[in-house]
C-alpha cells in the first residue's frame, strides 16, 4: 500500500483545521445570538458549525481508516495539533447544544 | 528497556477509545436527565462516566509512565486519536457537573 | 536547521503541561465562585487563566512555526498529551466564559 507523504499529510492537517476553526467561530456566534435570547438564529450556527465539521471529521476518518488499512505515515506536529482542533470544537459544539436548552429555559 | 509494538499500543488506543466512548455517552445521557429536572439519575450517570474514564485514564498513565521510564514507541494517530477522545471527554464532564449546579439553580 | 532533541522537546512539553494545569485550576476556582454568584472573582480568575494560557500558547505557537520553517522533530506521547492538555483547557475556559453570562442572568 502507497503510503502518504509528508506533504499531502500536512495538507489534509491544514483542511481539518480550517474546517475546523469555521466550525468554532459558528459555535461562537450560537453562543452570541444565546446572550441575546435569539434562539433560532443560536440554532442555525449550530447546525452550519455541524457541517463543517462534518467535513473535518470525514478527512479524520480517513486517515483513521487508511491506518486502519495498514498505511503508515509519520505523525507530525501539525496533524496532532489538527486533530486537537477538531476534537475540541465538537466538544464544545455539545456543550453550545445543551446551553441553548438551558438558556430557553430561564428565558 | 524492552519496546512497545505497534499491536501492543494499538490495543492500549482502542481500550482508551472505547472506555472514553462510554464515558462520553453517559455523560450524554445525564445531559439528558439535567433536561427533565432529573438530577440524581443526572448524577448516577456522571458517577458511571467517571468509572470509565478513571480505567481509560490508567491506562494512559501507565504509558506516559512509560515513556517516563525510558521506553520509546512511535506515535501512530490511532493513539492520538484515543488521547483526544479522553481528554475531551473529561472536560465535557467538567462541564456537566458545573451544568448541573446552573440546572439545579434555575429550577 | 538545527533539530531539537528529545530532551528540549520534552522541556516544552513540560512547560506546556504546567501552564496548563494552572489555568485549567483557575478555571475551575472561575466555576466555583459562579456557584457563589461572585462574578467579579470568577472574571478575574478567568483573565488570570487567559495569562498562563498565552505563555503555554506561546510555547505550542513557536513548535509549529519550527516546524512550518522545516525543522523536524518525533511527536512523542509526552508532547501529544500536552497539547491535548492545553486545547481542553482553552476549551473550558471558553465555556466558562459563555455560563458566567449564564450565571449572570439567571442571577
Amino acid at each position: 500500500m502507497s503510503e502518504m507523504n509528508s506533504e499531502q499529510i500536512q495538507t489534509v492537517a491544514f483542511q481539518i483545521i480550517l474546517e475546523s476553526g469555521d466550525a468554532r467561530t459558528n459555535v461562537h456566534e450560537a453562543f452570541g445570538f444565546m446572550r441575546e435570547g435569539e434562539f433560532e438564529q443560536a440554532n442555525e450556527q449550530l447546525d452550519v458549525a455541524n457541517e463543517a465539521i462534518i467535513r473535518a471529521h470525514g478527512s479524520q476518518t480517513e486517515l483513521l481508516q487508511n491506518f486502519a488499512n495498514g498505511q503508515t505515515f509519520d505523525m507530525d506536529i501539525l496533524m496532532v495539533h489538527s486533530q486537537d482542533h477538531l476534537m475540541t470544537t465538537m466538544t464544545l459544539r455539545e456543550v453550545a447544544i445543551e446551553m441553548l436548552h438551558l438558556y430557553k429555559k430561564v428565558n
